[in-house]
């Protein structure tokens, strides 16, 4: 599997060191100094909890396991082989007795909505769990998948900070490695497992790698849909991506509220994230 | 109880039209007909509702009731009772052994974790519902307390569209009277119900219209805390409004994103919501 190109290569040093540093500062800022982040057994939530440890120390990271029923037992093992090497405190608990009243609310349920409910009920932990021990929810959604919108919305999209948003999956990969993530993580086809064989580039149709290279040059480089085609891309894959994005752009913005007064929440009423006290 | 106040008094009949409006067009634009709305037996839903289904009408409004083991039965008779006057499709969906897991998870549990759990399980209910009927889900939350951070996010605070944001609570009570909202359900004490005996106000400190009063001025008119209590305004109040207001602001923002490329999702790259194909 090709994985890196020369456009999307990092330096991966100089980024973990920021990431490490934005995740110490931020954490910092909103007043903590604990986080919480879910453990799939992926590469995605290993590089961001890898990060966190790195920034506050083993003590300080909560990694929480959430299987369904269904889970892939190779990702439940994984996640544990994850937490072992890099020393996370990690404790495992099972949604499914959460998760079966919702899915069993409709006998037709799509495996799209029940993977949503999945997500959310993870979120829900993973949250509640926050509270408890006064710490922050890590994200750890990439870039690749924000821009697609290939994620659930108030699901795996919701947490505090983020490490990983703005690392296409192949620098994500990239970073993996640096940091020491076990290669069977690295390696293995990355899947949302909210069912059974679900891969992400079947889902997407598309090779990471070929996404990666065209959301860079849509996205960073500004380059239109037809440059990308002129430059050799795949026109189908160009016009899916676009209208993936597009579609998505309500999962990455706040709620819509009808404006009425002089000052809006959202259109006109934003405070600085960090205005003081 | 006094709840109206010059200043914060509407043209309802105007606010009525521009909300109606907002609800069609957004819906619309957003590529929908349907709106799936939680119906909580209090004046807010019943507004939203009672606006959606002059916007799209009855046959694409769905009302959810939602209650849990716990929710005072005063709740579900009265958003019935809403709901039969103004012939909203309604079903109701209890949350309980949903919840009962989550709740169970720590004996300890506080009421305000326990409440987040709730909120979050409506909303989950309400997305899988909305994915089912194609629509969009409705928000509900209101200026004042989108302003003060007394909601759940990613549970009452996570929807698409809400024509209630820019309302002060003062203003809903307007409104609601306005379009004819059952009495009972504009007069009683304000209650969130995530447990039995809230009240709003007592969890607030103060009542909504001392709340709105500040609120309005210190938002809409930009004035300092300080020249709030010069003009009147009880000092602690302002205070407590202002640390709020400060202390909440993460909810209202989307997560935050460590910054490396050339363009990243919330800080530089942020498409208009009505960038179209």
């Amino acid at each position: 599997m090709e994985t890196q190109t020369r456009e999307l290569a990092i330096n991966p040093g100089l980024v973990k060191k920021f990431l490490v540093e934005f995740i110490r500062e931020e954490t910092a800022k909103a007043g903590f100094k604990r986080l919480v982040v879910g453990i799939s057994g992926g590469v995605d939530s290993a590089l961001a909890a890898a990060l966190a440890v790195e920034a506050l120390g083993e003590d300080n990271v909560k990694g929480m396991i959430l299987p369904y029923r269904e889970t892939n037992p190779e990702s439940i093992s994984d996640a544990n082989l994850f937490a072992s090497k890099f020393n996370i405190n990690c404790e495992t608990v099972d949604i499914t007795s959460a998760a079966e009243p919702l899915v069993g609310l409709d006998s037709s349920m799509s495996k799209v909505r029940r993977g949503n409910i999945l997500s959310r009920l993870r979120m829900i932990v993973l949250y509640d769990r926050s509270a408890k021990e006064n710490a922050l929810v890590l994200g750890t959604s990439n870039k690749t998948e924000l821009l697609l919108g290939y994620g659930t919305l108030f699901g795996d999209m919701a947490h505090a900070i983020n490490p990983l948003g703005d690392l296409y999956k192949t620098q994500v990969w990239q970073m993996a490695e640096f940091v020491g993530i076990p290669d069977k993580i690295i390696k293995k086809k990355p899947s949302a497992d909210l069912w059974l064989g679900q891969t992400d580039e079947d889902e997407l149709g598309y090779s990471y790698l070929e996404i990666d290279r065209a959301l860079y040059l849509l996205v960073d480089h500004r380059m239109t849909p037809e440059e990308l085609v002129s430059a050799g891309h795949n026109p189908q894959l160009v016009k899916d991506l676009v209208k993936k994005i597009i579609g998505s752009q309500f999962k990455r913005r706040p709620p819509l509220i009808a404006k009425i007064s002089p000052r809006t929440i959202n259109v006109d009423f934003r405070y600085l994230r960090d205005w003081g006290v």
